[in-house]
């Protein structure tokens, strides 16, 4: 095999509205704000200078990741690349969390425990019964779906377990092909990603945040080991865009 | 939803050449022997004699079970059926196992070691190196798919793992759809699917055998839980193979 890999680039969709209000959101579905759009299209403008010429993009069911995806495509002029959208790139399933305010629940629950549901690797959130509209069971995009693999509540542990599959299926065989990649979505799954390809350990990840709109470069070998990972633009801006997105549960 | 949920078939692939030698097959590429020839056609017989008609067939990487349906659906005068082929379906691999005999590895380790290794749900045989031709990584057929995924011995427990996500994403959704599916494939991944299926508990799975070539029947509610199963054909038949699978590893 003398193929080149190809490269991979993930990105966090832009402001939401619920990010806005400060709400848990997970598979709550919300469209972004102002300030979300013009993220989506700085990201773009940034993969533009970069000069990168995708083959193929990826996001989630959900139309936050959906419309970041088009903006920055179209700021790329690449509008016409497919796109894959696949329920396992969605953001984590906040449980009965989904709809509440951070401060608030971090005031209801206190901080330690707040923290702990955003950020510890194997806690979720207190689940949604099937009756909550919250349930994915509920919402037709997923009716194809069987309901044992749809979640009430997700920690990220349960995020890798179902995000690894649509890597080594669906991605992982793109870049091996020699495909550029890009993935669009969400928090936790792209920390999920993030963990895998870069060997970040279980308590690493708690204190690892994507900022958003900040488009991230993989480069790899011919075995698919990572050489080169970077986010692409400003990096002052970077850095304070994710001490931002840390200071989100203080109450 | 009005739409009927399709009907599941599942079949174990004919007698393979290394079935007939008693040799641990796994991942190794064989092909069938004529009395699996014979088994693979009179499985599209009384799949022919239950009147059902396919919309989709599902087989694994391995030609005994590309062949198996192949011969199957030409016996129910199906040839044209579109067919999805996936590594996740294939055998479980049997790590250093692999071409060695049954019963030698009996007589060698012991009954009990053997018969761990075969059934146990989570004590997988040794595994083979990188540089072993038993390894999947030489094998260009899974060249795309990214190393850190290709098994290097595996126990039912890693199977399990490795075809839910096909079982979650691909089949489901068809039969969720009311696509009536044939999924052709081995022993021990097709264990994996019926365990899930079926709620067989990890115990009560280490002594239960598919008989080759004979199918084996799902009919499911709207939530996709099995109303119906049962083995099509001749039944006291279908208890004779049974009885052999479990006699092939006595010394």
């Amino acid at each position: 095999m003398s193929v080149v890999t190809g490269t991979l680039v993930i990105l966090r969709h832009g402001e939401s509205t619920w990010n806005q209000l400060n709400l848990f959101t997970g598979w709550h579905d919300v469209g972004l704000t102002d300030k979300g759009v013009a993220e989506a299209t700085a990201a773009g403008h940034t993969l533009a200078a970069d000069g990168l010429c995708f083959d193929v993009a990826h996001t989630s069911l959900l139309m936050r990741a959906v419309v970041t995806c088009q903006l920055a495509l179209a700021a790329m002029n690449q509008v016409a690349l497919p796109v894959q959208r696949h329920w396992r790139l969605n953001e984590r399933h906040y449980g009965a969390l989904q709809g509440l305010d951070k401060k608030a629940t971090a005031a209801l629950h206190g901080e330690e425990q707040t923290h702990l549901w955003r950020r510890s690797y194997d806690v979720p959130p207190p689940p949604v019964g099937t009756e909550s509209p919250e349930h994915p069971i509920n919402d037709p995009r997923y009716r194809l779906l069987p309901p044992d693999v749809l979640p009430a509540t997700e920690c990220l542990a349960d995020v890798v377990a179902r995000v690894l599959p649509y890597w080594h299926d669906v991605v992982a065989p793109q870049l091996l092909g020699g495909q550029n990649v890009l993935i669009v979505a969400h928090g936790n799954s792209l920390r999920a990603l993030l963990m895998h390809l870069e060997g970040v350990s279980r308590d690493a990840i708690a204190e690892l945040n994507i900022p958003t709109g900040v488009p991230r470069r993989y480069r790899f070998d011919t075995a698919l080991r990572v050489t080169d990972v970077q986010y692409l633009g400003d990096q002052q801006a970077i850095a304070a865009a994710a001490a931002q997105v840390a200071a989100q549960s203080k109450a």
